[in-house]
């Protein structure tokens, strides 16, 4: 990778990014660490460390050597994966260099004001005194995506969205977003209309931590964990961590409810498979990191919702549950089958089913893309959430803020961009499995015969190991023979809810 | 702390030293997730993040402006604290400085391999083959010590120990260990005599690993571990790690015997609570720091052998057995007592009881002492070994160079000059606790009836919130009202054993 002789500028940015990989690593772990194992006292000098080592990182890509180095790269003879790296470096540089560091400053303290308040304020249900904060956070956000659009030549939302999904502009997610919602209501209204007449009976617990965790490890066996470079941990907010050589996967447990716990864990497991399957040789340049954002969720969604919520992958299931907490009539596999594919508009994101859960993530697009560009101002939030929750799932959350826009961590830190890559993982992934039937007409026969090895092989050869060789829609384009396409998510949702 | 305004030298070498501090603390916790939390699998990035840091490290500590500030902040008007605190950066400056880089790295590639071979040379018995490597690892070592006592005045034995025991002599050791060397065989036969008399019953097992870890934690509380501020967790080789602010113990399970993980996580609780207990406010700085490995030895000690062992103590312990184990007629308070203080001399160092421990570290540091002021020659180790093992305990060592010289980690790593601060820790204590006795006439009587506060207040002002104010020699003195004296550690033997 280095090319040292005939590319020495380029050598020199491998060396720097190496360097800010092992740096990376060192975060990630102590991150994880300060998440699974932390004892509270710990916290103080924890954030002096990590703040010290953030500012490291920070000085290791404003490096003022690297701009010189890329430019003379640029002109370097160099092979195809040098060449992508190359394209990858450039982008985290700009994204670390566009910005002037008052900027980042200043948001970074608005975002942690508003993100501490908010903690509380939505427990009380006060719109008005989150707005106080919330209103410096949209403006520096706003600051922040006109220099990155002046920067880019993108619109001001596509600027900040680029970071979360590289080459996905506003005129696909329109153009996509724009679909599902003619069809979605009505898809919605049907599923509900026939899964009304189906009789579902709900797990009889206590599910003890130990037989659960015995559990989810057994399943993360079965989808290829590899625990040798890995673990599985507890924590309060489940999350997938760690560095590729090492992910650390946690989970929560509670007695009353197995379901959450394992379905979750088999969500990070899918997150999981594409670190621990990224090109091992390429591995510490930007080239070897995962695409995006959206692929990413494609890996967990294709893991939770295309296989494991699947009535052949259920099949496999059962017994398990049986196995580890005995048996009961809720564990016959028709039933888990019912239980797990349930439909009902709600008021929260994170708790949505796999049908609903597009409105939710339509409805935040919609209102931070105008609010981003300037066409509406945080005052103008309420009215359009309830009615956006009314068209799209039919539910009144008028003057419910705490289960309406107060609901989300993402606003209050400014993280504007980033809701579109949920609902493009998701059918990114349905996009996958359509792929992989076509290669496999007999996939489902398969999974439930506990033959894994078709969908873990085209993952990792059309997804893990190409890591970020390619822009994401090239990256589409090769996996599945055409740009994202939305038909795939319906077909999905039709064919299993319908 | 700072004194920005009066002293702008000594307040640069603080920040610096405060950057230095989180750097470190990134490094002990990725350090301790290595030995209790990694996958194998992780180990090859991990080494590389963590060289990386050590480079980082390295560079700060040598950052050519840190001379002049030293300099200059020596003339400039400082309180006590900050004199100290700049006598400890100019001893951590010295240290770092003092050897040229590539004697630095050839130490650590020739200690590397030699470490690493030894680990089969010595299953082999094969002392040939090591000499091979130890010949380097012993000039390089001697080269590095004449260094310093170059730049130091020191001896050349001398000036390697000051790492571990600053201010401690050749002069005071030999005087120790040649008073320790007059009395000790005696002591040892007279206790066997005595102890040959005595019926002890072997606890019966198995005892449950949980069983085992929920009584490694009652008994950590009991001991005023605080559990906000740190955890126990497993290792294979055992060890107290993380931070002050968070501190990380590790034991290893058996389920065939508790004794071995109880009274080694009793052991480092002594040092954790040391950590617990630097004084906070100025964590973050070279005073801050424990004193010496033999004051941070003497902690452990002081909790494993002068309270843990003692008959008051074992009386605390013997219901909490009962309690996690179920009763048996092992856990009968004096038999415990009995057990738990069996005097036999044994080939092996760390499997040593205490009143054979000091003639293991006695013949070893007559051996390294001799061997880096070039008085002997690796060469010489084994008849000189077999020689020390016969007077001291009566043993024949001859061809036996598996649980002989090759035993330690300690030489083959060239860590010359350690060896003395562990039989230094078992003086301190022993003083610590007379000096604790003259105080607290019925301390005996209170420790039995679970009043642990005598001893953990002493142990506070005296040692824990003194830090490095002081050299060790001082703060012996401060805390026990005289210079380190043997006499304390044989009546304590004495008087358990005879």
């Amino acid at each position: 990778m280095p090319e040292s002789g005939v590319a020495p500028n380029y050598a020199e940015l491998t060396r720097a990014y190496t360097r800010l990989y092992r740096y990376q690593h060192l975060s990630s772990i102590v991150g994880w660490d300060r998440n699974a194992m932390m004892p509270p006292a710990g916290n103080e000098a924890r954030a002096a460390a990590e703040a010290e080592l953030a500012a490291l990182i920070h000085r290791t890509r404003t490096d003022p050597r690297l701009k010189p180095w890329l430019d003379a790269a640029e002109r370097e003879a160099l092979g195809d994966t040098a060449r992508a790296n190359l394209r990858e470096i450039r982008r985290d540089w700009r994204d670390a260099n566009a910005l002037p560091e008052w900027l980042v400053e200043a948001k970074t303290l608005a975002g942690t004001r508003c993100e501490h308040a908010w903690r509380s304020q939505r427990q009380a249900n006060d719109w008005k005194g989150f707005l106080g904060n919330f209103r410096e956070v949209v403006k520096l956000s706003r600051e922040e995506a006109r220099l990155l659009a002046d920067d880019s030549g993108l619109s001001k939302y596509d600027a900040l969205m680029d970071r979360y999904e590289p080459g996905v502009r506003t005129a696909d997610i329109d153009r996509i977003f724009g679909d599902v919602r003619a069809w979605l209501p009505e898809l919605i209204a049907k599923a509900q209309a026939k899964q009304a007449k189906e009789k579902v009976l709900q797990p009889l617990g206590p599910f003890p931590v130990a037989a659960q965790r015995a559990l989810n490890r057994e399943v993360m066996t079965l989808l290829g964990f590899d625990f040798a470079a890995g673990r599985l941990d507890e924590s309060a907010h489940p999350f997938s961590g760690g560095v590729p050589e090492d992910v650390r996967l946690t989970t929560r447990y509670s007695e009353d409810d197995f379901t959450r716990s394992l379905l979750g864990t088999i969500h990070e497991t899918g997150h999981a498979r594409y670190e621990q399957n990224l090109p091992r040789e390429l591995l510490g340049q930007p080239v070897a990191c995962a695409r995006s954002f959206g692929i990413h969720e494609s890996q967990s969604l294709s893991f939770e919702m295309q296989l494991a919520r699947s009535r052949p992958f259920v099949g496999l299931l059962a017994p398990l549950l049986k196995q580890h907490f005995g048996d009961q009539p809720a564990f016959d596999a028709d039933n888990l089958y019912r239980l797990w594919t349930r439909v009902k508009p709600g008021y929260i994101r994170v708790d949505a089913d796999e049908v609903t859960y597009p409105a939710h993530v339509i409805l935040r697009y919609e209102i931070e893309r105008a609010l981003v560009e300037g066409e509406i101002e945080p005052d103008d939030i309420p009215a359009l959430w309830d009615e956006k929750m009314q068209s799209l799932l039919g539910l009144d959350t008028r003057g419910n803020y705490k289960d309406g826009c107060l609901q989300d961590v993402h606003w209050t830190e400014g993280a504007f961009g980033y809701f579109p890559s949920y609902t493009l993982g998701a059918m990114y992934a349905a996009q996958w499995f359509a792929a992989m039937r076509r290669c496999h007409a007999d996939l489902d026969t398969r999974i439930a015969e506990g033959e894994l090895t078709p969908v873990f092989s085209w993952l990792k050869e059309r997804i893990w190991s190409q890591a970020s060789l390619w822009t994401t829609p090239e990256l589409v384009h090769r996996a599945s023979g055409e740009a994202l396409n939305p038909r795939y998510f319906r077909n999905h949702l039709e064919s299993r809810y319908l």
